[in-house]
């Protein structure tokens, strides 16, 4: 049950800044790294961390834990710090929290592509549930309960759910009444639900109702998060897990922590002071979010526009910075082009167009469909300062970077189906 | 198969902690964390490395890993950059290291706490074959074979041994024709083997010989290390291996890297600085770990000293900080006093001594017999200024606080059998 490659997002990246690196002009749509500039609070917190330098507790100093604490507060999910557990990234919580269920996991079919692996490494079975058709991230309600049904039926135990509000690959949200119906079935049937919400601050309308299934169903959901997409620190790892109060919430911390005891130890004392200060959310620090948010949504709403002018099937996004357009409608033209599923529509797009993104067999989608995920979180290029430059323009669309990259991005979308 | 607690050594630190700060005065030989003063060039990476905050390599960026290369030349193991894979700490290596090889796994009885519970996350069997009489950390080469064919014969497959060269707990260092031996019995079972040599750079005679089982059996000889011992940076999460040239190190270093890309994604990019300044061993840094290492060789030739006489068996220190007596000797006088097993012996030890250790059971010993690991790490008290004094000092026992704790240590002992 062991992966043999790294994961296919990592090695895309690797694979295009070779190349890149080599003179060739590729749009790289292939990665979701939000490149901004680093908030100056951030760094100092960093510095101010670095006497943090003696084994500390697993789940991370109260202070940092509290901070976590207070961000969830603010978020009409009142918390103490003792249900936050820190970790270098929220990947090896989720990984941690599979482990801590005993059962077999349920996704969402298209997810993301960290989760499944994460399953098998652990001997865990993998059910997947298709997204309904208004936005990605979780199953669709209709189809859970049945599923759960299938998979009881072909020797499975499925008790973990995990889900991504917004989501990655496909940059939607799912609505209130959505997460609402899935917490009943997830109640019906006793599932533990984990709510990877990475992308939450990256909302691209705040006042757009959001609803976490940690609001609906606080007895047996575990939220997850993190600062590489909100504060462009993936290479930072910081991550952070919001568990329930209670007993099954009690339960589960402690399984995650001895997981993270003999995997991991704890986070990093330096990062653990930059937790600290981010989850504080002093003012300019959140504004910085907000206006990476802004970006971001001007960014994938440009996208998707060329998207759909040239063909394609996508919901509009509401969230994060992906796309994931589906090009039945010009199944014809591309099956003369050579292309008929998504790895040869991902091989054909980076080798005749320039384009990398990653195919949606990468997500746990039917390999036969014709989509991908497209991330517009690279898009104004390289530089930090591009970005900016992006966060502050009134219309980050018009700067020449990113009208560059749309007109690489139509083109090359017209050459695939000429 | 989940482990309940969180790793023993962290629970009792963080347990002493707590009772100290209600004023208890223990002495605690339980943690093996040194508390050097962090060396002032470790910082100034730590900050130079601030602006790595992008999703870099898994493995790690090239140069970091070209340092822990360099390293590994100055040891007779000449090894290219492409050999390395960095992580936040050790522990996340050896966990991706177990599920990198398809079998079960051979482990010195005595040894390191964490390696049982990461197979056993992992689903894989441990058998268990004890240490030599000379030295821990390794397992008597007279029944390694035998161990292999008891455990095909219960229905297992051992394929990986795990040893730790100087080990956690006995503190002693497998020699030459001893590790020779073992490296032949592997190569007739055809077993991987991993060298956990995070306190090699602690010997305690720097002249002594040292072989690494990587010298005799390159190909098939995974090296472990890390920051946290020889630097006193447990809580900055720096650890680093060290892969075979050729086609099976080729495939173990991409299996881990597919475990890594899912688990933990990359090494904290500021602490990949560190890791290049550090592993670059700079001449005062270098002087720092000496000094550290005469330090601790002091402390644990002091504590052996008083557990000799206290008439415990012992096997004489020679890396590392940790000790591990054997009271079978004492074992009418301590079955008086209700202790008749390791973990009464580690209770009465604190409760009734105020000593703080840990039983031999949470190494994977015989629970029913009398032996503790004693870590001297912390024997010189909290404050980071006692160690730089230590380091410094000419005969460090002479220092008021190890004197204080020498003679905490003789009294509770008396104590324990009167």
């Amino acid at each position: 049950m062991i992966t043999h490659g790294i994961s296919a997002n990592l090695a895309l990246d690797q694979e295009i800044n070779r190349r890149r690196a080599c003179g060739e002009r590729l749009l790289h749509l292939g990665f979701g790294e939000a490149r901004l500039p680093v908030h100056s609070g951030m760094v100092e917190a960093l510095l101010a961390g670095a006497h943090r330098r003696a084994y500390g507790p697993v789940a991370g100093d109260e202070a940092a834990r509290a901070a976590v604490a207070g961000y969830f507060g603010r978020r009409r999910l009142p918390t103490e710090a003792d249900q936050v557990v820190l970790a270098p990234g929220s990947k090896p919580l989720l990984f941690a929290l599979i482990a801590a269920v005993d059962g077999d996991v349920l996704l969402p079919r298209p997810c993301w592509l960290t989760y499944a692996p994460q399953a098998r490494l652990l001997g865990r079975r993998v059910f997947w549930v298709d997204v309904p058709a208004e936005c990605g991230g979780v199953p669709d309600p209709d189809l859970l309960a049945s599923a759960v049904h299938r998979a009881r039926a072909e020797g499975g135990s499925p008790r973990l759910l995990i889900m991504a509000l917004p989501d990655n690959p496909t940059g939607t949200t799912a609505p209130p009444d959505v997460v609402r119906r899935i917490c009943d079935v997830a109640g019906a049937y006793d599932l533990v639900m984990v709510a990877d919400e990475i992308y939450r601050d990256l909302a691209h309308d705040p006042d757009r109702d959001y609803l976490s299934p940690a609001e609906v169903a606080g007895d047996r959901t575990v939220i997850t998060t993190g600062l590489s997409k909100t504060h462009a620190l993936g290479g930072w790892r910081a991550g952070a897990a919001r568990f329930p109060a209670g007993a099954r919430g009690e339960l589960l911390r402690s399984r995650v922590l001895a997981t993270a005891s003999e995997v991991w130890s704890s986070l990093a004392g330096p990062v653990q002071s930059v937790v600290e200060y981010a989850f504080g959310e002093p003012r300019d620090l959140a504004d910085y979010v907000r206006a990476g948010a802004r970006m971001h949504a001007a960014a994938t709403r440009a996208v998707h526009q060329v998207l759909v002018l040239a063909g394609a099937d996508c919901r509009a996004p509401s969230g994060g910075f992906y796309l994931y357009p589906d090009f039945r409608r010009l199944a014809g033209d591309l099956a003369r082009q050579g292309v008929h599923d998504s790895a040869s529509l991902e091989r054909e797009l980076l080798h005749s167009c320039g384009i990398a993104v990653l195919g949606g067999h990468h997500f746990g989608d039917d390999p036969a469909a014709l989509r991908f995920r497209a991330a517009t979180s690279l898009l104004f290029g390289d530089e930090p300062e591009a970005y900016r430059e992006a966060m502050e323009a009134d219309d980050p669309m018009g700067l020449p970077a990113a009208k560059d990259a749309l007109r690489q991005l139509a083109d090359g979308l017209a050459r695939l189906t000429d």
